[in-house]
């Protein structure tokens, strides 16, 4: 087994999970009566959030709505981010303007150009919490993000006086 | 894209991706509350059921505690086999005999090595549905087994009269 990264490393290593060509997720949702929901999905990222398409009447799409909430895994299950995330936004395909553009130069996938573009919602998921890890001694400070803030931030100490 | 597979294929590769050494699942549960969950777990496979291993104080033993049902995806997002499953029983690892041998035997990992082997639980799921997809092409015809009987078994016709 690998020796753990830092913070640095998982970070870095993170953002290039999320943004790499063709990335998929694996997106976990509950319905209303909270039956867990689980499909794999192409992803767009934009930096700072992650896009899905997905038909309007998918089991996806409708427990978003309901609930508002996701937990998204990318990567492989022995290198992955794993998000808690809430639906920021969501549209139909042909007013979902550069998100879209996002979605689809990620994914290589534009609904736009399917003759029921109308059939699909962009969903805009914003990560709350994001964690990585690799392996059984990644565990601990795998947490990377909480309340939607990246924790080097949020430990970053003061910068020293001026001078 | 590849042409979509017929039934005894998709059902051959899916056994073949379940009984796998070293076989990951992404285990999606839901909390009492609904709050979707999902982690990497690895798995056994008895032939009929997912033998899950996982930390009794885990969200996934206590969501499965109180809900029975779980969904879990194995193999890659592009070829990948999606069950839903119920909670068939559960045991401490200690006494878990024959299931623990199988799920040891595959993932190379014996919680009952481990000094706290008492924490950890050993989670039989039953498979309830059974899908197997690769590409969008294989979506229809995806669902081998519903009601925990796979399909074929349904539709297969009665033999003809003996003689």
């Amino acid at each position: 087994m690998a020796e753990p990264r830092s913070y640095d490393e998982r970070r870095h290593d993170a953002l290039t999970i999320l943004g790499a060509p063709g990335a998929d997720a694996w997106v976990a949702t509950s319905s209303a009566d909270g039956a867990p929901h689980l499909v794999p999905l192409s992803i767009g990222w934009t930096g700072n959030d992650i896009v899905l398409v997905t038909e309007q009447r998918s089991l996806t799409a409708r427990n978003l709505s309901a609930r508002g909430v996701a937990r998204v895994g990318v990567g492989g299950t022995r290198d992955l981010v794993m998000i808690d995330a809430e639906v920021a936004s969501e549209a139909a395909a042909p007013d979902a303007g550069q998100l879209l553009d996002t979605f689809a130069e990620q994914s290589g996938w534009d609904p736009r150009g399917e003759s029921d573009a109308e059939a699909y919602r962009v969903i805009v998921l914003r990560p709350v919490r994001l964690q990585a890890w690799r392996e059984a001694n990644e565990i601990a400070g795998r947490t990377l993000m909480r309340d939607g803030v990246w924790l080097d931030e949020v430990h970053r100490p003061d910068p020293p006086p001026g001078g």
